[in-house]
């Protein structure tokens, strides 16, 4: 795959998982640091490693979160439990995702990601996101 | 749901995931320690915490495999490689998983997980396990 | 131990650590998000582990804070030093807890925990909380 | 307290958790490699925080085995498992230890510390260690 | 080397890194905790690890930075990424820091580090530290 | 830069980590198991992220050490380590390295990485490897 092919997938994952403009919100405080990180991550993250066949982007979405929540990694966790509703992942899958692996990471992992899960359905039921 | 259900659902998972040896073993491990401690690993983990509704066994497996290969957890992400494989997940998705979430949780990460899909696969097509 | 019994005595733990406000606070929280998840907290959690015999309270609420620490998870380990000094525990002695443990999970767990202990220190003397 | 009183301490300390013995063979290991690391780590870890005020060893040895198990490092939390036994910390609290951090830090931690323990409790029933 | 002479060190290397005045806000708040953690603080880690022979201060900050932001320590990471700057290291070196180390221990890091550090650059140009 | 110019300075790169001969092993255990993941490696991590202005190969050497070591990361610790001598890193400044982030990321890093060095030092002065 070229770098441009690369580039142009991965902008088309960013918008699944954000939207357009979080996605271009990304995309430009990456661009205004540094011209070839917004490349590394756009092309090289978005573009290669979530379109890799062999598995689809629904089981992506959920290892993604089981990782960031087993890591204690609260803003990328939210940014990715948004992805997952922006894929049609349910709300009650994504509450068992966090039940669950917070017996295997441990419980804070559970309670910390349920308060993360609840802000982010409340804030989409009042429509402010 | 009343203790002894839990304790055999828990059994009934652990079949799936482990064959019945498999499980026999963990069950007969734990019981030796401490006869409590087996009713809580059986009944409340694989009884409870796995059967609970809104997440299949299938996605429950891959984001315990992402959690425990993200915290560095060798031996049991061995069992539940094993228990991907009994479940029917595939190789190539296995695989997948292990370099996807090597991004999200560093590069070791895929590097060892690798290591052990790589020796598990050899075994189970050597017949040996 | 039948599945309300545990219910009951997770709730007496709960109550010891947290007081019958934070206890109930921390219920309701759970009950509104999943009645199944608030009882598994209560019930296996508070009223399973925590009063497993073996292991006295007071030895129990040291071994929760210095995992907490250790795992850089902030929010529960303020709960656990007020439940620690709800049980009695010295100020003094969660200090040195702090800065024991520093050296075996590295100086940032000695930093930060400090930083939350003093500040409940502060507040609690305040007769804030 | 003077840099000798300190060393002093400290080797009476290392005594205490891992013997005689024990205690010569990692003051040796790091005195071969480095004389100031010996210094640092007998002095410095066990003659001054290991013995500073307002905690018991008993109480410093139980947050030592929860963060080292919390922490995923074996070598030293069996080291830390022989020095409780040395310091008549029961195994049977032990096991407490392990399955009641489990929970906070996740399972495998019960899973793997119980494993090292088992063996340890083991080898010295048979007298080998 | 004596107690006495340790402290002078460590504060001439904290002068280095913080400036006089953060300098004296660290010690002083150790100092309100503990005064024997202060000594420790200040002669122990700053006046005799960062030291000790056969490594420069320079190299010695581009680890500190490294290991603080895999760890997930923000508020260390921040302080040690004021100090990197105070040491002459550019900020470019720090990005690239960021960006090789999110390979290895994750792309979180990466994100959270640059976050930081954007921060501190921005209020650097400001002079509002 | 295109992927063939990456791929072929990957290769550059890693011969002066790893020498030929441990160069070639890593990319045909990648590539046996999946030739795209063997160009990713080689491509993206070696040829891309080692490579990028602002930082020299000595010091993403330091950082890359520091990252394995903090995270518990045995066997790319000890690959790193044999780079970090091969790009003529001296044994005294890896020792330091470990001791000195032993204090930040806890002891046990500073234990596990001492050991690990010897070996890989053992094993150099013998011609083994």
């Amino acid at each position: 795959m070229s770098t441009e092919d690369a580039y142009q997938k991965g902008l088309e994952v960013m918008e699944h998982l954000m939207g357009a403009a979080g996605r271009d919100g990304v995309v430009k405080w990456f661009d205004e640091f540094d011209p070839e990180l917004a490349q590394m991550v756009v092309g090289h993250i978005f573009g290669t490693v979530w379109t890799r066949p062999g598995m689809d982007m629904r089981s992506r979405s959920l290892i993604t979160m089981a990782t960031l929540a087993a890591l204690n990694r609260g803003p990328q966790l939210r940014v990715h439990i948004q992805g997952a509703l922006n894929l049609g992942i349910s709300e009650k899958e994504i509450v068992e995702l966090l039940v669950h692996i917070g017996f295997y990471a441990g419980l804070p992992v559970m309670a910390e990601g349920l308060k993360a899960a609840r802000e982010i359905f409340d804030e989409r039921r009042q429509g402010t996101k």
